[in-house]
């Protein structure tokens, strides 16, 4: 097997820094060395196939974006990432583990939803790929078949408090999951919005004409995020199970996971970088010469945007650091505008909901400890180290250290990435685009102090200096065990 | 430089596991390698001075107890541990690095106190050790000195609410200590205790005739804590300096810590083994043939030991796991029965306040691992990778990683440890005692389902099999950086 | 018109007491008087129809118990009072207004369920009564005929987040109905229990053979209860329109109410003695001879008593004190054990559920004043005064002030009023019995050391030193204004 | 003895309205009675010495406002207002009652500076007066003269946590004094500040050159009386008395309070009209071109104005709608600008501290209900009604009830009242201005929707239609009994 030597630079976990070279040694880490070590390192650098120079950068553990969704039929239309362009985008950011959702759905059988996702996923992906399961119909069928998920690597499914007709379960049905997650070990990832409301919400704004993407916003109100939230601890603590909650973005919904974390409750939350930096009044409510005010479609997603005014952004941002919130997902859900987006012009509600940002995470988070936000240690916590912990790969994932896999970025803190589609003064585009397939940005201009420089996914460089080196197929499905966040 | 290599074991940090086996090079860690590692690690054993066979058991970095009190004046008698005999007590319990306090008093000069202290310890330890700077005596020289302790390394100062006339320091006294902090980064470390409404209290107890030790812990009633506790909150807010207050009982003061952790304040706490396991009505109420009701000085601290009824214990174990108390030191402050806490029979007021624990702290919070009340990873970070980053010696100690001290403990899971001081059948002493200087054991009879096998400081192998090899004088002072926690 | 001038006795208001008597003039009070008013008084009692004395006795407003179900169809049989014998025994009890509920359940017009309730009635009873109106459909026709109760007199509604299939609204019906409300000045009113996940708990118990009563209290676990008030406050933040919970019994449900207070919501809530009193574990757990363990049947109502380990009953009384709980209601709903509760026999979900208390609220709560639980201004302002305002009877019931209704009960703190059905040592009934249409009384043997002596309603005196004096058809339907307590 | 009828007005109470004739017999309320009562009424008026035409008007219990301080000596000067004119101001304003705070310093028998007190107020009053008692110096002499207060009829006594050296006292002093409190039932207040911090932040802002009134309001940050809130409600838990906090303006105080009485504690707020309408920004940080930025000093007090940013008055407004502050008063306590105010040019800290606003409290207050802030109930209970209950007046004042003391005023919604001192277009005085022995108006130019027309004190019309018909001497000293609020 071919070895590797990262030399040169600080090796950063969730809780230090270390001068470090990390030996690779084919799909392993083998070894973390003190620089310049007589007793080995003297000539290791002669003795491996490839050396990388990290001087000066920071080497650390491959991005793990729990939250993807490839491929995902929504709305009448799918999500515009494949396995293959979406795993080639997370490996040009960085990123070397997605955990994407298969999906049941009210009527289905959940293994041959998981066999579905299986196929589309299989033989396509750059980096490796595991999945939770979606239960969109909970019934007897679904609740004899979750504990079989656990053979299958599949330590966690998510439910749904929206879109009723669609992914909704009753609170009826989450009781009964999450019994049987206490049970098991499975862990539940909820979707916390209160759906039946929030769907009167909307059609009452349609009905009076306010139809632009802006009232995607407005109709999710973070009441009903925070009220979804509360019911959804209520129900884990009624039943004994642990609760991870999906794409937090109102400062009340944090605040229900604190105060239930006070109290000594196992409820966990991930947020995206969506609900950190962009709102509801600049996203939602923008408008462009070639969109007008249905611009904002860009941004429509659930939950949506938030207001500037309450705070949110700030709050999470607060909740990253005070650990009240556990990690950064991403929540990719690619739309283009042409032939997607614009299905719901002329009324919110047929927006196909999700913002592409797979490639952008480790860059976006990072820019977090640039403006003092975060630490670059937990900058790797949440984006690495717990979600591997969360979901089931502790010592496999977010780590580097010996017989871990060797999935390793170098990061640049002298670089700099410029995030979108940028044109020349023609309008052309310049060249350095994105590598999701979307047509559009919904980062466009953003502005990183640092770079992704090397990738490594399982000992193989798959980008290197911007250059994609992988190739589809290399990523492996993982299967995950119980989550190890509590053991 | 002498080389050592620990085969075989699991290195646990504070966020995960791994096969690993770690390579010593003179004082510090030179690699972690994957075991069997054909590019490095064939010949290893062979090549190194000394092969630790750690198989079967955890390897974790040394424990740091960031709250001691070796020869401490107190109450007209002084703790009865020395640096000497403190410290390799702590060696014998898995702690290779201690951080004591310095004590300025009224009316001192904090260089004088400091050079005392330097004194008492130089020469004298069996592991490294550091110092906070207690500050009893706020004044304009004290102001002014505060800065100069960064290059002494120093980097955080304690201050007293409780004490008045020894080491009290009065609001006004902290807000000015608090903004030079603030101004320079130096840590504050608060005893959170209403010391003048205690003293009234104890003084009306003892009046009525209620001078046992039990009323020590009722004079010094938790709603006191809590004051203090907030108090210092909002001091350390209007000041924007951080906070880390000491020895944590209550389970109000707690609460007090996470509703401002909740609103994004920084402030830390730490807990003692004694307030997790120990409580007011078992042993400040306990009775013995020997001492009579006065056998609860044994346990006479402050802050004191606290009732069951309110389940203190079990809020102080969750705080714990929710972070809302971010480390476990012992405030190990040893004092005999026997001239010296007999000094309190009748007038508990008199009794020196402390307990004795340095030598028993990794074993304690181990078998919190063992209840199921703490994850071993959380262990570690309790003990040793948070006190390190707490108080600015990140990347030196708390961690296995090259380029660190070589401060390791290999820690056996399948051994066991009876604490205190067994007599056999006719009363005679079994011959296995703790080796603390004191007459009696705080901890008496408790049982930990794990053992320290293996301690090595700096390198150096200490404690072997529960034999001391260390020698006095090698521990050296730890100059410390400014807390590494928030940065 | 007849005169009445009750003389001597202390007039109790909700916020204090004076010495006066008072003048009824018709149906009305006409003046308070100064007792020996040169003036006005000194020939007064000679000169009216009827002279009550009530010297070393309270005079104080009627009770108005906001919250009976006369007649209510439930389970399969119906409400063991009739408008007659209920309103009896309420005069009984020195309350001298109800206010019970008109029903309409999906698939009927709220009219006609109104017009029903109004037949139920008319004619039949022996003091004043009003009617809240219960949507079990909110449909849009129900919504559309809502506005038009305010001029039917119904200043209040009342939607049951319990009872699938029965009275149950979904949270999007709430939203509608609310929406409503906030327009039009209707009160909600919220029976604010889980019950879709109250029913799978339910019926796993049953599964499991947990089929007696007490398994009533453990399926209606208080997580349920804490969870829909917080929901409920949420879709009432989000309208902006006011919240009124029944029969509020959890301690966690209190907390929820009083956050949201604190917060500056609009939220209220009503208890009832059987919360201040009784328990799962006593009465829920009750075994008797004639009945075993069905002998819990007696207290099955919904909220369920809840448990005293977790000091709900305390809390309910403090929230007494504090206004966080601002009424204190019976929920009367009676059923006899034979022919009714037993149709619930081996499985719980079947006994009908209520328990009869319309008799007892005053004397229950009145030694509440004698324990120190409450102030007698208190007791006045929880059982009368506020019921009047909250729903539309201020002025005219709930004081004594001139101009208001002469619904007056003279209370006699040195009576004395054992509650229940004793019988002498033989077995043979006494004589005392209560006048509820009940085979049991969920009260029995309860001592108050008070007694309601005489109870006037609109000027007649119905209730005499125990004997009943009144007669049907002369209590009239209340047409209430819409809630005052805000304005 | 003289008798007046106050005829055609809607008596308001603090929980409802009558339409009502009151009839007053000499010093006391002898009747309320229904107009045109054939059995009492129909010749009444023609019976009385006086009949007051209150149609259209709100008849109320005269206001009580239970914190002014005339002629309290302080910073070397005095309040401008004696109790003869400031009574016969508070009579213009509504005002029946005042309470005064009578001075005990560290140094002096309490006896003695009760007897000074008495000496200053005697056959100086146009309306009733009671002291409480300040103690500034808790001594063994103060603490055993304490009981004695209650003989003497005062029944409350106030602390300061602030005021260094004048008349601060510390936590072993307030333990002390509240245990007294505790076993006596004497009511603690306390003004909530931490002084010795506060002194030492407006020493650093003077030392920077910031001397201006509005660095009065930064030194004394809400940080600070949030503190000094919690402590003193901490203290009360500890001893089990109640607890009464003077004039509370910042939101996070309130939020103190309200978490304790959440749980159950028996703490009590007081806010003043200043900490409703007037804010750091605008008011201390005025400028005029008579002063220049020293014109802030017209609102120098403490506690200070408070910043609108944070929102701190509507929280006060929110307070007094949930009761989490139960009483309006003033803190009168005038000082002119002229020789006295400017005795603080140059630095904030000589201003003599305090607003004059006993005339107008019942205005500013009842401008509340004209704005929608409270209801028309909550006003008089604000003002009257819970002043005479918390302060043991119950009975005698607070109410129109028969027995209680004939102090009544006649309110005219339709009335207009200009406050301040308002000059014409020449910059002439026109002639209507306020009655308080001041230079100038903390309240110049608000303008209230209602007009105080006829004041009657018991039983004598002190003013009529503005115009002062009263007698400096006329007003009693007020022997209060022990709180009657709790009870």
């Amino acid at each position: 097997m071919a070895t590797t030597l990262i030399t040169g630079g600080t090796v950063v976990s969730a809780t230090g820094r270390s001068r470090a070279d990390v030996l690779l040694d084919g799909e392993r880490i083998a070894a973390l060395i003190e620089p310049g070590s007589v007793l080995l390192g003297t000539d290791l650098a002669s003795s491996v196939d490839t050396v990388v120079d990290a001087t000066g950068k920071y080497v650390i553990p491959g991005g793990i974006d729990a939250h993807t969704h490839m491929e995902l039929p929504f709305g009448g239309t799918a999500a515009s990432d494949t396995f293959e362009t979406g795993t080639r985008a997370a490996a040009h950011g960085g990123t070397t583990s997605i955990i994407d959702f298969a999906v049941q759905k009210y009527g289905e059988r959940i293994q041959d939803g998981l066999a579905a996702w299986h196929e589309k996923a299989a033989g396509e992906c750059a980096i490796d790929y595991g999945f939770h399961q979606i239960i969109g119909g909970v019934d007897a069928d679904a609740l004899a078949a979750m504990p079989g998920l656990i053979d299958e690597g599949i330590s966690s499914f998510k439910l749904f408090m929206a879109y009723p007709g669609v992914f909704y379960s009753d609170d009826a049905q989450i009781l009964r999951a999450m019994q049987v997650a206490r049970d098991t070990g499975l862990l539940t990832m909820m979707h916390a919005e209160n759906g039946p409301v929030i769907d009167v919400l909307a059609e009452q704004l349609v009905a009076e004409g306010k139809t632009d993407p802006y009232f995607h916003g407005i109709a999710r109100a973070w009441e009903m995020e925070e009220e979804a939230t509360h019911r959804a601890i209520m129900l884990a603590k009624l039943t004994g199970a642990p609760l991870y909650v999906v794409h937090v973005s109102a400062k009340q919904a944090v605040e229900q996971l604190a105060t239930a974390r006070d109290a000594g409750q196992n409820v966990f939350g991930e947020t995206c970088p969506q609900y950190l930096y962009l709102s509801l009044e600049e996203q939602l409510g923008a408008k462009s010469a070639e969109w007008g005010a249905f611009e904002g479609a860009k941004w429509v997603c659930s939950t949506p945007l938030r207001s500037h005014e309450h705070g949110h952004q700030d709050a999470m941002w607060q909740a990253l650091r005070t650990n009240d919130v556990q990690m950064v997902s991403t929540d990719h859900c690619p739309f283009c505008m042409k032939g997607q987006k614009d299905l719901g012009l002329g009324d919110f509600r047929k927006i196909p909901n999700g913002i592409g940002s797979v490639e952008h995470r480790m860059d976006l988070m990072y820019q977090g400890v640039v403006t003092g936000q975060l630490t670059l240690e937990r900058w790797v916590e949440l984006t690495s180290t717990t979600p591997a912990r969360m979901f089931g790969l502790a010592g496999r994932k977010g780590v580097i250290a010996p017989g871990a896999d060797a999935d390793v970025v170098v990061y640049d803190p002298n670089g700099h990435t410029t995030i979108g589609m940028p044109v020349d003064a023609e309008g052309n585009p310049t060249g350095r685009v994105h590598h999701m397939n979307m047509d559009h940005s919904a980062w466009e201009g953003f502005e990183v102090d640092g770079r992704v420089d090397t990738v490594i996914s399982r000992g193989r460089i798959v980008v290197d200096g911007g250059e994609y080196l992988g190739r589809k197929g290399d990523g492996r499905f993982l299967k995950r065990e119980l989550s190890q966040y509590l053991t």
